[in-house]
């Protein structure tokens, strides 16, 4: 039987084209002892998998040319020769871009799609999810009545962090970039002021009058000049995640900007990269308290769904031009 | 009774020059009920005064135009109207750059110098041996058998930074500016390579030579492009402490480099700036555990003096080009 998978056709020089993927039908290997077969449902876009596609030392492994790619995703289980997985049972795991694929089971975890929709562990209850919840109160520390800065504020870890920094007693400024984005992120999820950093005409002056009281915490997912901005307007005693730096993810040359390192010097501030891996000892805590404050109502969700399997690179894409508001998915 | 004192005359443009300096003398006040008269033996200058000379928000109010500058000195006491201080007692504070002065009591500390010479108050004992522990030790986490590289090794700073890693069971990598600083460092306080930046061919890779593991911890004095080289070589999950930026304090323009985010966003990285001052109420820890290292000689001390209220400009600004190995110490 054939499935379809979607294969690295080159690495990208700058931002990702036609060349730079191709469909492929192969035929599938024989099912083996430990070993699944999944139709995948949903797969997860991610801003990180830009990265892989360089040949460039990381924390995950580059992809490989005439591979498929790969990521998050949900898949319904068809065929197991595993312990404890069984036709029909709902799993999530690191999948590879494909209709119909042959995996070890030990990489996957079943999940209850009665208890949330399958998407959801792609993203409030998944990756996404659990960034926002680690990076903001570990890294971040929010003590109630400071001010936290995100932006990205609309996509799939900044509309969590806004919220879950509410949840603390913060008040929280969203940095987005578009007025669609910003009347949602004011109107649907509670933050108390959202700048659009695309018409802003003076963007550090636009960060000080929503922050009177300067900034305690900026949850950095963009980099570059939005940051510069931010970092302008920082507190003594600031906490910065760095979560993403999406403005350079599709750049070939070193970056350069003003060095930040005087300021984070004399305002004695915390700045800390980090990835969700780096806490997975912590997982199940982190999917407990975010699905509580789902079912409280505390944390509300929004996804950008694009159907179709063929259609996983364009909505990658996509995420680089703001195409999304929250997470990403692509329904198969 | 006049005093000499040593006045801010105008805030520098850039390099301090003999504009910016002004003696003079003063009359003496009278003296209030708490407070003592004292003469001070011994002032230290240090690299953060410079960022006092601008008229900038930072953790510590700016110098004034008309006033004398001042710091960390020793001094004996000539006459008090304060309970428990008495003529001949030895203090520490920050005092003004005068011959001698009337002081409120209440900053003053009053110390032995038969248990250590007078000096080391304002070295080892005082604020760069109190930043070079916390700073490494609370921030940098030193783990035994871990690379710890230290930009302006040979500095009041540096040379204790290098060797209390070297208590901790590290491998330590200093960067220093002469070849007389490199023969010292190696031979005399036991640091394993130190890198010449200013004779290096190629300093990231350097770095790299002399540290084959990687950078685990790295503690920044300098700032710039010594920074940078060092960044290029850091380890995942790496430290950096942030101490000092000397490289910019007599720059005008806001300082460009490449940006480090990327950088330590991928390799999860630590940075964070602090001043001795977050750490105020550990200082007797401090203070006992560098006695304790002193007095079992696995802490070597070394200062460079300059003899001559009148020579503080002079020692101040030699800082800046490296006149000092340890601590710079001004005797009147």
């Amino acid at each position: 039987m054939n499935s379809q998978q979607i294969i690295l056709a080159s690495r990208p020089n700058g931002m990702p084209d036609a060349s730079t993927f191709r469909l492929e039908d192969k035929q599938r290997p024989e099912l083996k002892a430990g070993e699944v077969v999944v139709k995948p449902t949903h797969f997860s876009v991610d801003p990180y998998m830009r990265g892989r596609m360089n040949d460039a030392k990381s924390y995950i492994p580059p992809f490989q040319v005439g591979e498929p790619l790969s990521g998050g995703a949900v898949a319904e289980v068809t065929d197991s020769k595993a312990d404890g997985f069984a036709p029909r049972d709902v799993v999530t795991g690191n999948l590879p871009w494909a209709t119909e694929a042959v995996v070890p089971a030990n990489g996957l975890k079943k999940i209850d799609t009665k208890l949330a929709p399958a998407s959801y562990y792609l993203g409030i209850l998944g990756m996404p999810g659990l960034t926002a919840y680690f990076g903001l109160l570990d890294i971040g520390k929010p003590q109630p009545g400071e001010t936290v800065v995100v932006s990205g504020a609309a996509g799939a870890v900044g509309i969590v962090v806004g919220q879950i920094a509410k949840i603390q007693g913060c008040r929280v400024v969203g940095i987005a970039g578009s007025d669609d984005k910003v009347a949602m992120l004011t109107e649907q999820f509670g933050f108390d002021a959202v700048v659009n950093y695309k018409t802003a005409p003076d963007l550090t002056k636009a960060i000080a009058d929503a922050c009177p009281d300067g900034v305690d915490i900026y949850f950095d997912n963009v980099g570059g000049e939005v940051s510069d901005a931010v970092i302008a307007n920082i507190n003594f005693h600031a906490r910065i995640p760095l979560c993403g730096q999406i403005a350079f993810y599709n750049t070939t040359d070193v970056p350069v900007g003003p060095r930040i390192q005087p300021m984070l010097l004399t305002r004695s501030v915390l700045m800390k990269g980090f990835i969700v891996g780096d806490y997975k000892e912590r997982f199940s805590e982190g999917v407990r308290q975010l699905a509580a404050w789902v079912s409280e109502g505390k944390l509300r969700y929004t996804e950008t769904t694009v159907k179709g399997f063929d259609k996983l690179p364009e909505a990658l894409l996509g995420l680089f031009s703001g195409q999304n508001t929250g997470k990403m998915i692509v329904e198969v």
